[in-house]
């Protein structure tokens, strides 16, 4: 068998519908001219995913479905698209077309996510059995889309009644014998999300008997991010990767793992049966840069300023800017008070110094002073908060004019640790269009911290920023841990309640204090108002706060006390 | 038949299950001295509605199921509670369970609603047939939850499978005869929605062929709000409505609709069956205040603070604040700038003075001559943006101090209108807890300040700012009309779109000025970030920004230009 197939690893843009329609066929047109006799895009690649309320809009969903099947190109394209409804009162479908036939349509999804961050069962309506799309390119191939093949292997929340790879396989036993199965995907990243598609696919195709193929999305889209690493999986368990966070053309020989071809940068990973691939702290820091840059490139915004305070927050958060749009394009504003040590200026110049980004130093002392008057009424009597929380908002505002003035994006520098403690100071430290932290927790951002320092060769977080105890400095001598557990501590909590669901009963079975476990949880629950309003944040994480945790926002009574 | 049914109407707390529980036996309790042999709850009475993210916890499930199911009462009590899954890998139910009967399940909801506002097939695993209970209070009752009596009239967006009040008629025609049929809701309001659900309640009725009785809920949760309105409707059309937006009971004596009873403030309404009811400002106006004022007290917020403009949309915001916390627990601060006419402060004060809340002026021009020093640099060669949006950070500076000093919470004014448009400040005035008229057209804002001059007799919102041309005043004689299409014009291009679904060439069609309509609908896409940082408003139009509003945020890419 001669015929390859080719997965297409695009980035679109939500939306950008004639845009995303040129990168399909560029692409295309490459994996043409590298011998490929049929292209696969990712799922909805013409609008983008998820292209959330735009699908409430008929003429977006036509508009997708026409550029899509009218599409013109060297090779046959199978290309994911919204597809009209097929009722008046009935949701639109999440379909494959093939690029230039207008009337058959391939296959619409079979099972719609609809937990965590998706929300399929809203937009679409739920079809009831896969695609085939036949004597294509010389190939018999079956045709799905994400999440179609992951009830197989038992890999979805909840269990679906319906088993598209099980249909497949049906229909092989029936004598309907495919080449091969393609799927179509936009399935999000999350750390440690790889190795579980890499099962998916290999279920399938032992299931299937034949290769299974999953081209995957990449880049960010706000608070979600694709990693890519689009796969191929042999019936005896032999894998072919594409490589993550970036766009390219993985081109199957379906009879040889190592024919296979990847058409852009970095390389294949050709996994043995046996083995298995595990993320790592690399890969987490490619993940929050990719966010970073590709919010900036789709909306538009070429520059960024954050606050460095000389902790490791927004020395992290410079480097991250620094890699995402470039070290001239980023302004780091060290903003002494009264209560900063010189250590803190001293440590913000160095990471602009390493990075190369622009520095300035503006001290709040005079504003400080001037609200000190303007509201001493307020200070000398009110709880002391209001006063610490001034500061923060003063830098608050010095960043925004920093960013209104010269047209940039201020960033959030916070941490998921922090900002689920409610440690932070809402229009002030939590000002910005983008957190690209706000999904870490404190220790992997040291740990990404020294990764970067790895990856540059050179310190932009120095060790004096590495070592210090955190500090907010908003009050003399103040420390992170007069208020919060020491963070390897309230860290594992967090990650125990939000990622692994378990309560404070549970949580203090595994060791932990009760008292510090319940005091977590409670501050956890009682500051939901504050990340209600957090700029949003990629998803690193199993469950981020956002789209993936709905807590009610007055439901402040803990049920459980 | 003597049997009378109590339609427990109330007001529950997310999250709160023993609250919820006594709540309801306490209604209950009443109502069986009043006569009534069987009290039936609103939707998840037990959990409140909606619980979101709760209901990932089996623990949180089980505890209401457990509540509910064990609760004592003088009558049989029917109450909405989350059921527990009946699989390992399925999602629990939205039931209803006969209190005191820990055995027995009545029944599971079959529609789940999942658009909109609504995200139950997230939550929740659809059942396949209604309930019946039998000779309970010498009554045989068909069990119904809030959207199950929705898809029969075609009230429902989109077509759901199947259709439970003809299933229910079904049973009837096979011999299965009812007395009532009841439904559980927590159906949200929105303007003219109320009507919506009458007709639900009459088409109901008239298929059974005996009286359906629809309990809802009453109150604010966060953004969403429930008006209460229970509703009676017999198959001839007559109808029987329970009070807006206040707890109590309704009691149901099924032979005879003047002998219904309204144990609680207020009185019911009986509509003959070719009557119908229309919302008007008074509604609306009564929609705002609970919004604000249960997200108060649930949160346990006792104080207020904001910023008094002399403009109509805080001068709107503190009548809503007066009337939801009390006039004693409100504080408006006038913030002149060099840039505000004396007649900005009088009507502030006007407005303060009339209501009787705490009025303080601190005028900004001290801080705003320190920040033009301190960022004289930025503010001479930036965009000048940068300045004006400093004017109204520093004010979010100063209400957040209030604030936090006293323990209060701020409230941004901002309107739907000016949100569908970013113009307004983030920080700035788009700074606090909540946004009582982020749901409110301007024209709306105007209607409202007149209709609570009406309601007050006197005039907290005087004529000057009732007239005056609207100005941001961020730059020397500023009018908003500079910036953007007079109000009337702007409000309805929103409306067309937001509300009505229309795309540009259909609102151009309509009458409107294209070139306005396209700068309208590409503002509202290019500030979906500020919006996705603004504070929960309550919903009171049919698409609210938030929950029933997502556009990705990134997709700046307007697809039709």
């Amino acid at each position: 068998m001669a015929s390859k197939i080719a997965l297409l690893q695009i980035n679109p843009i939500v939306g950008d519908i004639s845009g995303n329609a040129s990168l399909i066929k560029s692409l295309a047109d490459q994996a043409s001219l590298a011998g490929a006799s049929l292209a696969v895009t990712t799922e909805l690649a013409i609008s983008g995913y998820p292209p959330r309320d735009l699908l409430l809009q008929s003429d977006f969903v036509n508009a997708c479905h026409d550029t899509a099947s009218s599409m013109d190109s060297a090779i046959p394209i199978l290309v994911g698209t919204p597809v009209p409804s097929l009722g008046d009162r009935s949701l639109p479908g999440n379909g494959v077309v093939r690029a230039g036939d207008s009337v058959r349509e391939v296959t619409r999804k079979q099972l719609l996510p609809t937990y965590d961050v998706f929300d399929e069962a809203r937009y679409f309506e739920a079809d009831e059995r896969p695609g085939i799309a036949r004597t294509i390119a010389g190939l018999d191939i079956g045709v799905t889309i994400c999440e179609d093949a992951w009830q197989h292997c038992g890999a979805t929340p909840n269990d679906y009644d319906s088993d598209p790879i099980a249909q497949i396989v049906e229909w092989g036993r029936q004598g309907v014998l495919l080449d091969a199965t393609v799927n179509l995907s936009a399935s999000p990243y999350h750390a440690n999300k790889s190795g579980i598609r890499i099962a998916v696919a290999r279920s399938a195709a032992a299931s299937l008997n034949h290769p299974f193929l999953l081209a995957n999305q990449v880049g960010g889209n706000d608070d979600l991010l694709f990693d890519g690493r689009s796969v191929i999986a042999w019936p005896n368990g032999t894998v072919v990767i594409a490589p993550a966070w970036m766009e390219g053309v993985l081109i199957a020989d379906l009879s040889n793992p190592e024919g296979c071809i990847w058409l852009g940068d970095g390389d294949i990973t050709i996994l043995d049966p046996e083995d298995d691939i595990e993320d790592d702290d690399e890969d987490l820091l490619d993940a929050i840069i990719i966010g970073l840059s590709d919010y900036c490139k789709k909306s538009g915004i070429s520059k960024i300023v954050l606050g460095l305070s000389g902790g490791i927050d927004s020395a992290l958060a410079a480097c991250v800017a620094s890699a995402a749009v470039g070290a001239g394009n980023v302004t780091g504003i060290s903003m002494p008070s009264r209560h900063s040590s010189q250590h803190s200026i001293d440590d913000a110049k160095v990471t602009a110094d390493v990075l190369g980004i622009d520095f300035t130093i503006r001290p709040i002392n005079d504003l400080h002073d001037a609200t000190d008057i303007a509201l001493a009424d307020l200070l000398a009597n009110g709880n002391p908060v209001a006063g610490e929380n001034l500061q923060a908002r003063l830098r608050g505002l010095i960043v925004m004019a920093h960013a209104n003035a010269n047209g940039a994006m201020a960033i959030a520098t916070g941490n998921k640790s922090e900002l689920g403690q409610g440690y932070c100071t809402l229009y002030g430290d939590m000002a910005g269009g983008y957190a690209p932290l706000g999904d870490l927790y404190k220790m992997e951002v040291y740990a990404l911290a020294r990764e970067f320092n790895k990856r540059l060769g050179a310190n932009a977080v120095n060790e004096s920023t590495l070592t210090k105890p955190p500090s907010a400095e908003l009050a003399p001598g103040q420390k992170d841990e007069d208020s919060l557990p020491p963070y390897p501590i309230l860290d594992e909590i967090l990650r125990l309640h939000i990622e692994g669901g378990l309560d404070a009963t549970e949580i203090t079975a595994k060791g932990h204090n009760g008292d510090i476990v319940r005091d977590v949880l409670t501050r956890l629950a009682r500051n939901e108002h504050k990340r209600w309003q957090m700029p949003p944040a990629p998803r690193v994480s199993k469950r981020a706060f956002g789209q993936g945790w709905r807590q009610p926002l007055a439901a402040r009574h803990d049920w459980r006390h």
